[in-house]
């Protein structure tokens, strides 16, 4: 906590100020436009923009994660307040609020379970796929506000605002840049400043509204917005509660999920250790504070976050900054807020979200792995179909649904000595000699509940195909772990096995596992010792038969 | 489909013929035992006891499963209708068997997409936790029929009678197949007669109510049975069916767990093979036949199949013969099943389950694994305290959560090599020598979604202590898998690492897996070959570096 504090250099402060500006400009037009995407007065943005940011400047372990408002996690609070309040009432915003702190809750809760794990139960092309379906949502809630009316009908003045609004920022997206660094701005400079192209276009179509009296004509702004900060009020029925704890689950998770991506994205171009209990932390204190801020449930945003990266963000103190900015802000008069025209921050969340596109991920799973891409479709389409919160749940279902389904068949071998060696060999590749009542099992996964049934079967097999078998050799090299449902299978493999006239013995058993092992009756349950090496197992069996003895004890 | 009937044998029909009169006998009292606990008239226990059989024994896989009503299904059954329908009301029966014809089409629908792997989302301990919650509960909720009243109240007479009955179920349990081993039966037909006991505790009871007056004590009995099987009535409204569609999910899943459980036991008495796929249309087909005799969800039962397996049963005709009796049994006067005192039916629904608190694995659990002890515990913990369909969410989610979270904790050895050959070990192990700018790493897991983060964050870590690394060798040995989360990340840990001037290299990766990775860019982004040996990557990195080659190409 604060420990960049302490090691803060002077050397870092041009770096952290000049992020600091930039991402205040740019945390403007993005934050009113998140709260429209959640259902809220676009205000509510700059609340949730403020607070949060310096929580996580104190808790969190990224140094240049910009914390706020984020179009999936905005979305997500829309789906779920929209049934239980009118758009627009206060208690609307007061349950926006409650789900942030429900979501910060279960964050911190999560942090002191130190549960950073959870950052894995989705695997990448479900992520991808839940972030593509959700970004054609998005796009989709704002075509209404961008034509003034909903498809295919038009209001013509806010179509042609909407439209010209959304040209000059695909173009300002494109061109601004270029155009700055033939200017004479370096490289860097001129992409910072291309960034800020969503600031100019939101100001001149704000300035337009009285000049060219474009409020006269129908186009809707975004009214009056009150200054300072609002006052907190979370006083709901216990119902109210009640409703919104799932969601608030589901939320802390993608709040976590994507805080994450964006914050390993950060680290691997800074070479910094990210610490997920401690990012759980961070936005769980977010969270909260966006609740006092009478804000809504915020989260690290990758885009920002790399804003404020190339920006020369060196420490949280860029967020400080920002924050700084963004209170003056609403302190300052405010008046001209309220002529900001719907239709053009309509267009600045369509074009933020086409950023969110990305097909990259989709293309290579098709190339190197058809499930993955399976995966990935089925997300995308559950969120289109169902809405953003089934999403997150097929979204965990698939990605564990791909790793029990990839666990239920592993590799086994059947070994074979290498003629006048002590090396076992797979007989499907190489010339190895079996013995006919030896059989030499290969194991090559970790034994767990997800495939003890798959391999339980495979043994099955091949007894039934070598009914001659009098020993079964499970050769244990690649299991680097038993679990509890796979400790019991070996002991009913074991019994099962015996009640047939079969041997089950082990060999090479992992230090590690062994040791496991040893804490169970399993060693006592076998038909002899566990063996040190494949060639001493059947060296051992060997020579019991040609002793004559029928079983080895 | 029926090839166990082209295979019959005459000397198969005694064994099945005797299985199916035992199991029938068993059949009545639990049939009715468990609509109760389901929240039915237990006369839908013998209709729902009829047509399942003959279904699961067309398309089922296991040739001595027992399918009819259980317990556990019956518990979800009850907690899902229940609040849709007053209890004893026609609605609810037509909800129940809505409700089996929902979870069959999910059975059959997942038979069609061969999901079969579904069986592995539970791990042991989950399951035997949510097995004893559940068991705890359905015993709970016998009290008060026990009593006649609620505890800590009772209505004299019925206590009595229910405490008698307790009592003679438990010592028959106990002692009824020792004493007929006396009588001179053999060990094997006196168990299968001990297991006779509630049918002549119930037969008993049954005679005592006229006998001893004892329905004017105001003891409660079952009433009137109507003869023959009821009308099918699925008329209900749209948001009914609705309502049953996610609970028709869950449901679906517990009757796939508790059949394949009993038929994993089963097959590995009698070393058959279990289709998983083939079981989950036998379960679908058997549902949807309950459904069509007004029935309610059902599957298969470990107890009654091993009954069913003891007696002798050698093909699914022992239960075609079962379902004839029971049908006849309808056909009969049925004005006896009337009388039936419900004190009693608790009493045998309080011993059934009584053989589901099962603490073996608890114990076994403590002992050998503390995580997944405390998997059981929670998962019975939630069971107890937020009800049954909450424990299948929260038996998904910690068997899920247990394996990303050891997933998240792979094992990764810095390796060295062992002097004058070519031999390469972990250097905590073994004395082995390292060279300071050939960081070489043995990841020992297969990399997946699940720990690239933790792999990444080691490789990092180690980077950070061996700060003059210009090469970073992976040896992947262990690695029979890359999934495309990992694909992904490999690709950005060569770019991260090229930026700060580290060369990242592949050693000894498996064939099936060098196949996959040559259908990606991956080899192409590497600085380098991707090596066949760690002494192979090793000696040609010194080659360069003694020749003066700065980076490897």
């Amino acid at each position: 906590m604060l420990h960049w504090l302490r090691q803060y250099r002077r050397a870092m402060l041009p770096g952290d100020m000049s992020a600091g500006i930039v991402v205040a400009m740019m945390m403007i037009p993005q934050g009113m436009a998140y709260a429209l995407v959640a259902g809220l007065p676009p205000v509510a943005g700059i609340y949730a923009s403020i607070l949060p940011p310096l929580a996580y400047a104190l808790f969190g372990s990224s140094m240049t994660q910009s914390v706020g408002p984020m179009a999936i996690v905005s979305l997500m609070t829309a789906a779920v307040i929209a049934p239980l309040a009118p758009a627009g009432s206060a208690l609307y915003g007061v349950l926006a609020a409650q789900l942030a702190l429900v979501a910060g809750v279960v964050l911190l809760v999560c942090g002191a379970l130190r549960m950073g794990f959870l950052a894995n139960f989705f695997s990448r092309p479900v992520m991808s796929g839940f972030t593509v379906g959700s970004a054609i949502v998005i796009a989709g809630g704002q075509l209404k506000p961008l034509l003034g009316a909903s498809f295919p009908q038009f209001h013509t003045p806010s179509a042609v605002l909407g439209g010209v609004s959304l040209l000059l920022l695909l173009l300002g997206k494109r061109y601004l840049a270029r155009l700055l660094q033939r200017c004479g701005l370096s490289a860097a400079h001129a992409d910072l400043g291309g960034r800020l192209a969503p600031m100019l276009v939101v100001l001149a179509a704000t300035a337009a509204m009285p000049l060219l009296g474009l409020q006269a004509l129908g186009i809707h702004a975004t009214g009056a917005v009150p200054s300072g900060l609002p006052e907190l009020n979370l006083a709901t029925s216990s119902s109210h509660w009640r409703a919104l704890l799932q969601p608030g689950l589901l939320i802390g998770f993608i709040v976590f999920l994507m805080s994450m991506s964006a914050a390993q994205t950060l680290a691997l171009k800074r070479n910094e250790k990210l610490v997920s209990n401690q990012e759980l932390f961070g936005l769980g204190a977010a969270n909260v504070a966006s609740m006092v801020s009478g804000g809504f449930p915020v989260t690290g945003s990758i885009s920002r976050s790399a804003v404020n990266f190339s920006a020369g963000a060196n420490t949280p103190l860029a967020s400080v900054i920002t924050a700084v900015l963004l209170a003056a802000a609403l302190v300052a008069p405010t008046g001209w807020l309220a002529l900001l025209p719907l239709p053009t921050l309509a267009a600045t969340i369509i074009v933020a979200v086409l950023g969110m596109l990305e097909f990259d991920t989709l293309r290579m799973a098709w190339r190197y792995d058809r499930g993955d891409a399976a995966a990935w479709a089925v997300t995308a389409a559950g969120v289109l179909a169902l809405g953003v919160e089934a999403g997150v749940v097929i979204g965990v279902l698939l990605s564990m649904g791909t790793l029990i389904w990839r666990a239920s068949r592993p590799h086994i071998a059947v070994l074979g000595r290498i003629a006048g060696s002590e090396h076992f060999r797979n007989i499907e590749r190489y010339a190895a000699q079996t013995q006919s009542d030896i059989l030499v099992l290969r194991i090559d996964a970790n034994l767990f509940f997800g495939n003890v049934e798959a391999v339980s079967e495979r043994i099955e097999e091949e007894l039934r195909t070598h009914p001659s078998a009098r020993h079964v050799v499970l050769v244990m090299t690649a299991v680097s772990s038993i679990d509890t449902t796979a400790l019991f299978a070996l002991s009913e493999w074991n019994a099962s096995m015996r009640r047939r006239g079969v041997c089950m013995h082990l060999a090479e058993v992992k230090g590690p596992v062994m040791d496991r092992l040893r804490e169970s009756d399993l060693p006592a349950q076998l038909s002899g010792p566990i063996f040190l090496s494949t060639a001493m197992a059947c060296n051992a069996l060997q020579e019991c038969r040609e002793g004559g003895v029928a079983e080895y004890i």
